[in-house]
């Protein structure tokens, strides 16, 4: 235990089955075997939070639920354990499968935490995972899968832009699918060099003829439902497309390719199960290597728990102004964070 | 004046520079010439809304501002003259362009707002200008300029439907444009004759084909941007492109055709301001006779003024839900609320 006087209570966000959120304190837990107990500062507002609240995102609840995915900390006390030991008294970044960063304290696996190198501020920490261990682990997937180019799409959102830096720095060719006039500029300033806007009369006959000239053959598509199965016909053969969302609002249930090509989905915890601890840790060693510029998010806003529907409100009439980061409201901001 | 005690102060939800939201009681004001004092019954968010609190619409606001475009209500006391006696007392559905009906009480003019018929709950009251009035405006246009059939995009939405039942009624063809084979099925299954896929890889030769045959010269599109001249290119000659939202988050500074193809822009305010006052209050009974079928509003739920963000955070998670009509918090249901 490192400090004196644990509270008996914490507050946190609360989602009832109805959809509503609240803000209240609720009982704190001791670390157990393997876990660790985090003092969060700051824990960001993400697309998958919104789905988790809307109640997609297939995770099982049990109501009252703390909602959030990733966040940052300072580990405060240890369960059992080497891990949990080592992590003791270290600022972390952590990801909670099951939601949960949404408050004051985060009772955690200590595997899923990692700790922030010192070059990098609780705020840069706590969006390192969500976005940025996703768009490592594609261009792994498509190393592993041979792929010679990849096909990114909805591609002007943050973590599109990330795939547009990280692609730069691993030299492999990603072709930039957006939906407007203003989004081929802005990726064109990124340094983007193929990028096709949907609406175009002649997009697929673009598509087809650049990613056959690219051979790129991974197409990553957070949007699903018909305009994969569109995006893989163009697709060369033995394609794979790879959906990692459902912005269109479709259902889960199409995973089905035809011929040679293949759809599959991505869940990024069901990705970091099948690795061993070790390489997750590599993996987000070389993410907060490239935190400064590949997989930089930018923050918009900083608000307290207790205004959380505000924040939430700010982030989706504003989405790409950045993101909002909730803090607890008795958190003396510290000196690293802006 | 119709009550005895009017409250010095009012409830009212109050938009900042910051675009932050707050609940506080404001003072009330009598009305003046021609105004009329209503007390609120409920009033929607709707995605005008949405844009009013991000900063587009282009309203000119003086901080802090009463977000709200629509409403219901009863009124309460009338300014000189002669349309504010005859409404004083009766039941009105009520437009407040500047904003406004977020709030215990609305001051406005009293040529805004239209006595509701009897067999119209202060509910279904809520909600009948912003949409119903927008797509009988629609019809309006496409008859004064001698449209034979409209193509409508984003045809799935809580305006699209009413497109599509008041086409049926007013025996009008019209080309409903989606992006989901479920929203295909949707309007389908509400007898929607022409509907076509945007994500169909003939889509631009099956609009071609379709609008030519059926003369379809007017594009109703709330996407705008790019889109807008993608339609325009497939659609006859002498076809205009009205725009009426901007939900690509294109700028309104596009409004240029080419050829014999003209793009335009719709406001309601504006079309009704161009409008006798007579005139508009015949289309209002009208929308009040079609309320119930061809322009009925789906609400979802109804939730005080104080909880003003978590309606908003429901409503954005879940649009297609139906409405969320926002209540005064002291406001003792009447027998005609759900």
């Amino acid at each position: 235990m490192l400090i004196k006087n644990l509270p008996q209570k914490m507050q946190a966000v609360l989602l009832d089955e109805n959809g509503r959120l609240k803000v209240d304190y609720i009982p704190l837990s001791l670390p157990g075997p393997g876990q660790v107990l985090i003092r969060m500062a700051a824990a960001p507002i993400n697309p998958s939070d919104l789905g988790f609240l809307k109640g997609s995102y297939g995770v099982q609840k049990q109501f009252p639920v703390v909602p959030g995915f990733e966040g940052s900390g300072t580990v405060i006390a240890a369960g059992p354990g080497l891990i949990p030991r080592l992590w003791s008294g270290r600022r972390v970044t952590c990801s909670a499968s099951k939601g949960g960063t949404w408050a004051e304290f985060l009772l955690a696996p200590a595997a899923t935490c990692f700790p922030l190198a010192k070059h990098l501020s609780l705020e840069q920490g706590a969006t390192l995972i969500v976005n940025p261990l996703t768009a490592l682990a594609f261009f792994d997937i498509a190393k592993r899968g041979k792929h010679a180019a990849i096909i990114s799409n909805a591609a002007a959102g943050a973590l599109g832009q990330m795939i547009l830096r990280l692609g730069q720095t691993v030299h492999m060719p990603v072709i930039h699918i957006v939906r407007r006039k203003e989004q081929v500029e802005l990726l064109r300033s990124l340094g983007g060099e193929y990028i096709l806007n949907s609406t175009d009369s002649d997009f697929d006959d673009q598509l087809r003829t650049l990613s056959w000239k690219l051979m790129a053959t991974l197409i990553l598509d957070p949007v699903a439902g018909e305009q994969t199965h569109h995006l893989l016909d163009a697709a060369p053969n033995g394609s794979t497309a790879l959906i990692y969302g459902f912005l269109s609002g479709s259902k889960e249930d199409n995973l089905s390719g035809n011929g040679s090509k293949r759809v599959e989905g991505f869940y990024l915890p069901d990705w970091i199960a099948k690795k061993s601890l070790l390489k997750v840790f590599l993996d987000m060693q070389r993410v907060q290597r490239l935190a400064a510029h590949e997989l930089q998010t930018t923050i918009h806003k900083r608000l307290p728990l207790s205004e959380v529907l505000q924040a939430i409100v700010l982030y989706q009439t504003n989405p790409t102004a950045g993101k909002i980061l909730l803090v607890a409201d008795n958190e003396k901001i510290p000196g690293d964070l802006l």
